[in-house]
């Protein structure tokens, strides 16, 4: 008996907010709402549809200062911010003048996600997996990861008093080993590489009907909370769509939801619909979908990723396609950059706006910079770029060429000597 | 000619908003606005003095989702939100159930400052610190620091477009060092302990008239910023005071600003005044305070510091005498916690409620649980936690006995045997 099947049998009618069924991306097949992520039918992942009825600003605006706003626009219970949660969002979107001026263009917004609760946006789309898979009755939240989702997996199920179960490669620096496990969640070390315990979380999806695997069997949930970082972008810019936007490409499902996210606004009459180029930003190390864009594929070659930018490294990307349908669509595009612009990236968002990001957050920049001065960004449109992880991550990644600019004795006379030169 | 000078010669009139005079902390001694922190007729600190007017909660709410909201009660410009800043404040106030019923207690609430822009509530202050500093016409910040300050005070200059300083011991480890040289601020390592780096930043602050030393010169503005931790706390309850709060002590400016903040609000009427016992932590290795207080002193005995609560250590805190008058006055209490309790206070706190917090926030948990469990602290009433900073900062703190739960084959049936055996 699947999860779904034993929440519908308690009589209870099972409540996902304006969630009305899953329709598969290919073929729009379409199915009842279910833990379920591919179509039997044309085996696509499967997404969900809504039936949104009526959605007021001011009820947005009068909700709580999390996703939970958003709520008559996810998969997620009517009483959702009711029951604990680690309330991610409404992180800030600031204007970024300095980069602004530094990159030559006129206006930069950056949507800073290293203020959620564990510093990524995937406390966004773990909230949300969280949310549905109780109500479908799942009893333990799980994942695979190496990094940002094990820490958003293990602090939310604490905050829910959920069990969880974090798989990750045994050769996983102890550090990042240590920000997921103080949680206590039950994190096991696996004997294999990155696409072993992948395959592993998949078997025990399968085998054990109380876990939620936020990012398998629970997956089209899981995605939608990606969807409100264009929410937030759009309340924030006083309810309207910006012109561009910037979005790292790993999976490419927060690049097609964010698109999704934009249209929704526009559908239910929150913004007045207007177009938003949408550009991707890949690391060279792990660019398979910047490789197809620029060979004008529609399918993306699987690669082997080698790169600093980890949280991005996904080398068979799941929405690759559907990323180049949006980018081609919205008349943005895709650039791909080395660890050393990502560096470089970093370090150009820290010195301008006092942000210290991820090297995903690099690779953003680094592409937003290779864009405007190949002139497919327009310097005279706005542009948001999404900064998506916290630097305090990624140490390891910045930790050459970066420090002291002098070591000097404890004398005004040596300080001064030191800065003259520096 | 100081910098109070040189804004008064340019004929614009100082705005720090409802700042009126500075006045001594002894003996009341009233003297003008300036960038001065010893009163030279007892030479006790100087504080801030007030002429608050009328402050409405509508226009607090109307306000930015900053610490900006509060400027009619911090002495900062009127237009002090117009300029780049940080922009820190408005993080969570969760109600921690989880917590409250591991401590055996009603109800807790978490102050969650690991949401601020560089994850610590020292961006408070320095934001403070920086408007204040631009309207006496400084033009570099600076401070000596070894941690949470220094990423504060190099993150906040970047984005306002300021130079800044940072004085930091030679022996910092790199990834403290890092963590604020990536905002490319002048950081100097100083062959000397902290103590040397602490003197020499006050005979720099004498020399350079354009430095704004924050935690020196400009002293009096910056700890003003820590009443933003009380006005938030008040208004996320629902405008009113909590019955008691545990607050961490360094140099004990924090706690003593915490109950400024709560009679503040009460003066200007945005809340019914009324009595919150104030309860003070630290780490046993630096804990001249609770020693005080536990042997009925008015003064405070320096101590050599020896704890993984670096942010803390303190070893002859400034506010000291002040700290004791205020938990005394207040029917609070003073404890300390040792090294162990320190670990466990994080990981309860993270196993919890999914909160991660650096040493600073164990000791804050872990005094807690000690004045719960010695009846010091009532069960019956509620109790405010503050957690100051994020414990991404202070990793090796508490990697020992952290780590995962089994190393595992990658099989569903592995995976089931450890977990049995967890």
């Amino acid at each position: 008996m699947t999860a779904a099947a034993r929440t519908r049998t308690t009589g209870k009618a099972l409540d996902l907010g304006p969630a009305a069924e899953l329709v598969s991306k290919e073929e729009k097949h379409r199915q009842p709402l279910a833990p379920e992520f591919v179509s039997l039918e044309d085996f696509s992942p499967l997404e969900v549809a809504y039936d949104f009825g009526t959605v007021r600003r001011a009820d947005i605006e009068a909700g709580p200062r999390s996703i939970w706003r958003y709520k008559q626009l996810l998969p997620v219970p009517s009483d959702v911010e009711q029951h604990a949660s680690t309330d991610p969002g409404c992180t800030r979107l600031i204007r970024a003048d300095n980069l602004a001026k530094a990159l030559g263009v006129k206006r930069i917004w950056v949507k800073d996600d290293t203020g959620n609760p564990t510093h990524s946006f995937k406390d966004r789309v773990v909230a949300v997996a969280l949310a549905a898979a109780r109500e479908f009755g799942f009893k333990v939240l799980a994942c695979p990861s190496t990094g940002n989702l094990a820490n958003a997996v293990a602090a939310a199920a604490a905050r829910a008093g959920w069990d969880s179960v974090v798989l990750v490669p045994k050769t996983l620096e102890k550090a990042k080993i240590l920000m997921s496990a103080v949680y206590d969640t039950s994190l096991l070390a696996v004997d294999g590489n990155y696409d072993d315990v992948n395959r592993l979380a998949t078997e025990l999806a399968g085998e054990h009907e109380d876990w939620a695997f936020v990012n398998v069997n629970v997956r089209p949930y899981y995605s939608e909370g990606s969807k409100t970082l264009a929410f937030e972008v759009a309340e924030q810019l006083g309810w309207r769509l910006p012109e561009q936007i910037v979005v790292p490409i790993a999976s490419g499902s927060q690049l097609t939801k964010v698109h999704k996210g934009f249209n929704e606004l526009g559908e239910v009459g929150l913004v007045e619909p207007s177009p938003t180029k949408i550009f991707g930003a890949q690391a060279t190390g792990c660019s398979p979908v910047a490789t197809a864009y620029k060979e004008g594929q529609d399918v993306v070659q699987p690669v082997r990723p080698d790169t600093i930018a980890r949280s991005l490294a996904i080398g068979a990307p799941a929405d690759g396609p559907y990323v180049l349908d949006t980018v081609r669509q919205t008349g943005g595009s895709i650039e791909d950059v080395t660890d050393d612009e990502v560096r470089e990236g970093i370090k150009l968002l820290a010195r301008t706006e006092g942000i210290f990001a991820e090297t995903a957050g690099g690779v953003t920049v680094a592409t937003a910079k290779k864009l405007i001065e190949a002139g497919k960004i327009d310097p005279d449109a706005e542009t948001v770029l999404l900064i998506t992880g916290d630097g305090l991550k990624t140490l390891d990644a910045v930790q050459d060429g970066i420090g002291p600019k002098a070591t000097v004795s404890p004398s005004v006379e040596a300080v001064d000597e030191a800065l003259r030169q520096a």
